[in-house]
């Protein structure tokens, strides 16, 4: 008998037959003869319905009144999903985040999650009930309402599981697992059986948005084993494992990710001095603007340097700004920048003690004429910044290359 | 500087617009130097569409489930309300019924108040705040979630009130205060300054649903001076008091109250022999169906009896066969039915005093020719039954007797 912790997502439980869906698949894994402990979201739209009541009122609510007010979407899918339990005979219990005491710091809206008193889960799982959760929500020390932000159920998900030592906690999306890359870009990427924690961290950082990036730090800390399926269709999905549960012959690159979400900031020739880094990125971090990559270069006269860093879209027009009023103190010769450009990244564990993967990755690019602007590299992770045009004809270039779309025998 | 408790349905939070002009009464309040409590019911049709999510899964969803949906609608508008006094610069901060420890038995759907927490709301007045308090729902002492029913959210009103021993609990409606008539029928039906509690619970028994009983069972019994004003227009309303603080000079008669949702079920002829009445009624409370007026004669020859009661009009088949079945057994000569009655009532606790009154009641009807087919008195009110094509022409003949119309000098 296992204790299994399943996650549905607001397009999971959307409608009422949608919700009669997720009972069956509950049902199932109950009769199987598991533990089951569900987490669920709020029917999808329904947030934002709430939210805009709340904007009608005033364009800047109070956040403790906006989680108040919030939280009432799951609770509304708990009851659901409870009664539809019920119908088929399963025994089934609902509770909102304040009833489990999923305790958490008081940052409304952005709450974070400090303890879970599993103490009555435990009770009605051993009494033979399935357990219906709220995500996305928990109380502060003082018995108030707060919410994890977007995205938190699966962070709820994961923190029940690591507090029961569930055998596996299961997140369903729209999306069958973590595949080679976007299938959407490429038709031959393949589902990853697994994956491991870095991995599945950069490739949520890089823009495969299956999972939320906190709720895979959680797992990876608390050595939670999550797997990611779909709710649509019947398969294994992709699980989630530490480093060392990976078999050794699996291959060295899981995936290529891509992101176009960012814009690039260079500032050419300033004097190469220490804390010249500092003076350019003090004032831009001041401004709360978040900073992604980062590199500098040697210059060509050996006494200017060239610094380039790539910031959200969102916030590149103010980025450059902020730099260009700084570049005369600095000493610049010119501060330029580019919002069309995109990321494409090789994640893999395995290029750690592999050589000769950046090469490849490089001649690659260069088959197909692209041009690299930036590159950077983690243990895990090869970085390349290159124009927005190109970055469906490198992703696909680096999938073949790397002979992706072949199952590693 | 009062203490004020005040509530608002669910017609008064029916959309964003009116929860502003609610807020705008609540700050006005708090401006004048009062302590505020109020205290909300779910958006008009929120509770139902809730339930109607819950029907389309299951048509007898678990209550507690239902309680756990349910108590959703009042969160949201405790949110949207705290909102929107705070963008007029009204500190506030709302509570869920678990929040504020409204705590109840746990009879699901219809659970009744223990007891409540007022620390919270204590300390939050005492810091200058509004307190918004979700109506109509609590927790068990276990922390399940209950409701009280419909219209429980006067209930919380009241229960909050005498916790706080508020100086008065307002309960804002659709409608202006208590009336001698309901206006729809007598257009000349005038409007109480005030009533005493029995009065009130007299005609809200009898159809006045201005407040729901139990709401004004409680105010009674804690001394809770309760006033009923409209949320729409301004007005002083109705106070509800204990009879010791009504002026004696006040009239005789406070009121006409009337109900068409009852039925007669009349045994004639039964053997006037003890315990007749126990078994004529006994199978019909077994069958959880409540009884209201009940009118037992002195037969025509001595030796039989008729007896007369009456059910409400959805209890009335299932009544009348229960009655038919024991007949036989009973000797009945015979078990009639009427589903076209009405029941008029004068109500007022001046009349126990008076004598007269009766008389005056059953002269007016007789001069309109309408016959009185069943009497019951108390001591604060007589209530006959007549055909219900009479009700209307009954209830203005009294109203004109009685001269109802005129401000009592």
């Amino acid at each position: 008998m296992a204790l299994i912790v399943q996650k549905y997502g607001g397009t999971s439980v959307g409608s009422v037959d949608r919700i009669e869906v997720v009972a069956d698949r509950v049902c199932s894994a109950a009769r199987q003869g598991n533990q089951v402990v569900v987490v669920v979201s709020a029917m999808s739209g329904e947030t934002n319905r709430l939210i805009a009541l709340a904007k009608a009122i005033a364009p800047q609510p109070s956040p403790r009144e906006l989680d108040v007010l919030m939280s009432t979407g799951e609770q509304v899918t708990i009851a659901l999903l409870a009664i539809a339990l019920e119908k088929r005979g399963c025994a089934a219990r609902s509770y909102t985040g304040g009833q489990v005491q999923i305790l958490t710091d008081n940052v409304y809206t952005k709450a974070r999650i400090r303890d879970i008193d599993d103490e009555r889960v435990r009770s009605d799982l051993g009494e033979g009930r399935i357990v219906v959760v709220a995500g996305f929500q928990g109380v502060d020390e003082a018995g108030n309402i707060t919410t994890l932000g977007r995205g938190g159920s699966d962070t709820t998900a994961v923190a029940l599981a690591a507090a029961l030592k569930a055998d596996e906690c299961q997140i369903y999306t729209d999306v069958d697992g973590v595949y080679t890359a976007d299938p959407r870009l490429v038709p031959q990427a393949r589902r990853l059986d697994r994956i491991t924690f870095e991995e599945m961290l950069e490739m949520a950082s890089l823009g495969s948005k299956v999972l939320q990036i906190r709720s895979v730090e959680f797992a990876g800390k608390y050595h939670v084993p999550l797997r990611v399926l779909s709710s649509f269709q019947e398969g294994a999905g992709t699980l989630i494992v530490s480093e060392e549960k990976k078999p050794v012959e699996d291959p060295i690159i899981s995936g290529i990710a891509h992101n176009h979400d960012e814009a690039q900031i260079t500032v050419l020739g300033v004097p190469d001095q220490p804390g010249v880094a500092y003076r350019i990125l003090g004032p831009v971090a001041d401004a709360n603007i978040e900073v992604d990559m980062i590199v500098q270069n040697v210059g060509p006269d050996g006494t200017t340097t060239d610094f380039t860093f790539t910031v959200h879209r969102n916030d590149y027009e103010q980025a450059l700004e902020i730099v260009r009023q700084n570049g005369s103190s600095l000493g610049a010769r010119e501060v330029s920048g580019n919002k069309r450009i995109a990321k494409i990244s090789l994640v893999g564990v395995g290029m750690r003690s592999h050589a000769g993967i950046a090469s490849t990755m490089f001649r690659a690019l260069a088959d197909e004429r692209i041009n690299i602007r930036m590159i950077s590299t983690s243990e895990i992770k090869i970085s390349v910044v290159v124009e927005e045009k190109y970055m469906e004809l490198g992703v696909r270039a680096l999938h073949d290359a790397f002979r992706l779309d072949q199952v590693p025998s």
